[in-house]
């Protein structure tokens, strides 16, 4: 079997990489944000994607890249990230030190869009190696190396931002959220959502979609019910997936709708209450 | 002596393990955590086994690895936990430095069953890395590296989640938690529970594994009168394999049973009291 | 396309650089802050720029630099940043370590005039590192050398201080900002602002900027209503670039006016409010 | 001196050794205590000793390691231990890394006792590595080697725990303790105290042992009057040492007795009638 | 113009160097500072200068060790400073490791006087490395070479302390106070510091300097009103360079003695009303 | 003068040294101290200093090593020493690593008194280092080499407190210090420090002692009244010092006896008040 494991391991392949040829990631436009976008990249004006969890920012973001031409290149913060895993750093190779390129240089010298996604919670001198990118200058600093960078013409940078989520000590400084072009994103209108669930889940009836989409809606309205946070789209995609691999609805509801969202005996009741009315029948 | 001792060591061994032939570990079924785990496992969804110690959750986990034929990779998570102990780190080798995989990056790529056991605990680094693996992207990044790595198609992500742990500053996010399926696990019935005792224990007659278990029921009853935490399968077990091992009954009680349980004198005393009414006659 | 991105990578360039020829930045002075700086250049007195966000201070440095005819090397100031990041450290360098000089010792060393940005926010040895700098004695230890360095005739040390920003744990003692001359900036007048911005972005006519200038004013109004922060010249910067790039003026300002600044829906509505009545007619 | 300083110095030796040959060391049996040991040995379950400082946990183990013939490897642990500390660690070795095995590494391949002293004191990295230890499982995960190690079949963990010192910020989890069998140990009774007083001392008469053993009672009373804690049976091997070392036998209780107890001069004084009171005709 | 720039780089030079010759520092003795600092001398007892910002302190030791003949090296302390920055480091050199000496371990070899200015603002091992040093020991230990040293016969310590800045977590330890002889300083009288005014400043006149000492003095009194720190004799000397290098009086001022000392807008307006008072008509 | 700070250069010497031949160091009984430390050592029980900042502790100590004829090796602790400081840590050499003992090391190793100064300031790691060459055991555990030490013969280990230091977060554990044979020590009596005085500034009249004592004695009394810490018989030999090196006496107390004392401008005035008594006539 070790042979097995063997020639199967995952494929390594390079961050920065151009976009597949082809019709791209499949998306399904709310408003205005494609313009807007649009509008931002013509100008090299870096943006801000502000909207709650699951709500379709990175999809956006996949589907902007393919569609302007540009690699795409995501770094998922967090709180132990420092400017070093952004910028690069010096590694011992043989007898000397080399300078290896973090994700962002990469992207700054090849023209790619970089993705920040939750910069807040990285290490603020994440936050502030980016201001020389995010105005006239388009430079990167490499302390490190007493050098910078003058930005690829074609580099975009794109940071994510959760209002719900910022606390007194990690926000976002007023100067620094300035340098950005801001698109609100919220969750999409039911008849959208339904179609984003027929087109991620293969075979999945109309009806069984529009009734996992109203759940969504009715458990969003418990969010100011002590409900830490609302059911995401992904939520229903997870169910519906359950679903047709064979669960009865119920447990899939259950699995994918219910105990992701609380540990709380009567929110979960409520939810229950919810799931049933909607998917008994189904 | 010493050679005594050189004979005996340990066996070193790979991680990263093919499951053994045979009829695979013992495990009683409680619901339908079996055919949720499986639909889950047909999509490959992530999947988040939730409930308290000691409740068979890894166990669960080495049943499913057995009878779905993948190698299982655990890992116990800490406070000091950072990504770079799950995905890799250089070392230096000779006069270069090499990169050695962490866990999750070998079970990614030998399409093996990651367990992230109690991954709250760990790092923030730790939960954010984990994020594209558990979405359409199913991709590891290795940033040291400037790479990514496509999971194998058999890789999927299982974590534990104690709801009783949290606090405020230890929690899974909400956007999180939505990323996963989740299982609930509970204490088994009594005559589930008694049924695990007799296969744990050899030769454990039927008659004293129903007094243990019923022990165990009105201890877990105390845990809402200050009792940190309930009487687990395991502490029945270890109190039956005492007995087995010649200890009398009501000293094995109180070693397993009530001493690692509390240092409160009075509850103390309770749990004696009740370990007298079951096992003074045994 | 990997050959594209090859060839367009960004230009790396040497952190201390001669100004460029030409008639360099464009400015607008507002006051006497181009005598007070030219008389602190010519006695060598350490300059400190009071100011808050965006407001101009990082244009002023770059036009007094080119004015003067010396270079500029900026260091944007972080938590995490370190008095070594300043100075220089020691790089394994093949079989022996080296050491490279950090941005200030390159500046002390050139006679580059050094920009340190928002210094309070950085680790208190990087001030106290220039305190030798800005007395008599105009000397730079480096310390792990045991060296220190005479600092360069023209060598001049600037500082930025946001007075807004500043907390109980975070500001310059009184002893470190005694040691400089202290030039305060202010949002530009009207009829300043809306010059820069006809300056700043090609095409922009008068009457928009004029409408664009009159948010601003009626937006920094709001201040003291709850916004953290008032609109900055380079918020209307930004969404003049977008109506140039073809956007329409209301969704333009709710791009650039309204979502970086607040995530509070009563505050985006009366600055929408503000928006509208300017824009909706443009 | 320098060559007789090089001729007596210490003696270094490994950390697993055989247990000495011999009757091995002195210990008073204070209930039933090996019993319950030998039971949890049989099953190879691992133990915890509960109890307060200066019982005589250590040399119960001391004295179980010798019975059962097998290695003793001990570690103090602190808030500074780390799960390296234990497990091991890559060191530099002429051109490579070797890997170092930890003391608990150690103890696990060569089937030695392995005793934690005070675990809660250490990291919690510490307390999760010993997890899988504690089960069926009977492994040590050495995650930067990608590697696990099956424990020695004689390997048996045992820690101590103190519970009059844990906070709410240092306790052992509560699913921790359930994985350990656990002994409770008190302060022995005035007769055995007595017996261990004179085996410690030689030439010790027994009516002075007698009186010291009286002063431990009378002092582990003021326990409720602030004192932070009582007199050890260590406490009053030393008062005995000095004795019969010639000090004067008040002022012995003064420096064994007193001085280390309290800097409080009430409580002093109050120790000090004790004292006087037992020892003055001594 | 880079030629330029490498041509007139800043000189280094070694940390300890000798005094020059000449008549040495500019200094105006204010009490009994020189006679208590011989006695000190003589004695090789270490001193602490204490003082208000700004107030000489550097200057009167920049003068004793000329007028003493020994070399001074100054230690700017903060609160990342370690006992290894001062006393030395091992650095890797080729293929060994070399030990370097830290700045005190110099002054301590080669007989210089050591200045350690705030030491308060160093870690705690920083000021408990140096009590050796202060008694009759004299002696400096490497720890971290296994070796002590013996001071030079001319190597004193000084260190300054500024009773104002010192908080519940940050303040020398009373022992670490009576290990100095102690030299209290205060701000110059008027006629003094107004003599030192125009020894600082070429060209100042005498009524200009009067003028500004006056304002000084009415300043410091608004230190029980709000301000943080009074005009130091710096800002003086700032004012009249700047005055001196052209710029009006009032805008000097402004740059030099209001800017600088505070944000307050009301504390600002009753400096800006002294300020007017007396160079309003210079 | 660069030749002459070489050639007169500070000696370094290894710290651990035999005691000098002769009569040893000065000290002055105050009680039965003398008697309790070679009680202790004769049974080679680890000995505890309590007592005030500079009562002569470490002259003790100097003094019972010499009367020993044992190496004395100190080390002050500080909240930065860990146990690696104390034990010994891998230094790089070459193309491998070596093992650098630490002081304890050494002591343990050449059979000297190890003095650890102020133990609680140090990481815990420090104090849980020593617990097992506070017991029967003697043995010093280097756990990063998998050795332990069997302590020298002739190895004794002390350490210092001071009771009026220690706070909730820093103080050792009542089990450690009953580890300890504690001696306490108060300041001397006013014959004896006015003996110590004399021994220790060459030339001072009685007088003159007697009236800087009696200026210590009044002073103590404030201590209830503010003042931080009693004057220190070390201040009494400063003051004296001055006075001998031909300072003023009434300087003298300032420089000695006040201004290292307090920077409380009434408190000082107290002590103005009492040195003015008795050292204006002298």
């Amino acid at each position: 079997m070790r042979g097995l494991i063997d020639r199967l391991r995952g494929v390594e392949r390079d961050i920065v990489q151009a976009p597949e040829a082809g019709s791209g990631p499949y998306y399904e436009p709310q408003g205005s944000e494609i313009a807007i976008f649009e509008a931002a990249w013509r100008r090299r004006l870096p943006v801000m994607l502000k909207g709650p969890t699951g709500c379709g920012k990175t999809r956006f973001l996949e589907y902007m890249a393919h569609r302007l031409g540009r690699p795409l290149v995501s770094v998922s913060c967090h709180e132990d990230l420092t400017s070093a895993d952004l910028v690069g750093r010096f590694l011992l190779d043989g007898e000397s030190t080399v300078w290896q390129d973090g994700p962002l240089t990469r992207a700054v010298k090849a023209g790619a869009i970089c993705y920040l996604d939750e910069i807040v919670e990285a290490r603020t001198d994440s936050t502030v190696i980016i201001h020389p990118l995010t105005d006239h200058r388009r430079r990167l600093p490499l302390e490190k190396r007493g050098l910078e960078i003058e930005a690829h013409e074609d580099f975009l940078l794109v940071i994510s931002y959760n209002p719900g989520y910022q606390t007194v000590l990690k926000d976002l400084k007023p100067s620094t959220k300035q340098r950005f072009v801001a698109i609100d994103f919220r969750y999409p209108s039911a008849e959208i959502e339904a179609r984003i669930l027929q087109n991620e889940v293969e075979g999945l009836d109309a009806e069984l979609a529009t009734r996992l989409v109203a759940i969504a809606h009715k458990a969003r309205a418990l969010k100011d019910h002590g409900l830490d946070e609302a059911s995401s789209t992904r939520s229903l995609v997870y169910a519906a997936s359950l679903i047709a691999a064979g669960l009865p609805p119920l447990e899939a509801g259950e699995a994918a709708l219910i105990n992701p969202l609380t540990d709380d005996v009567e929110l979960a009741m409520a939810l229950r209450e919810i799931v049933k009315a909607h998917l008994a029948a189904a």
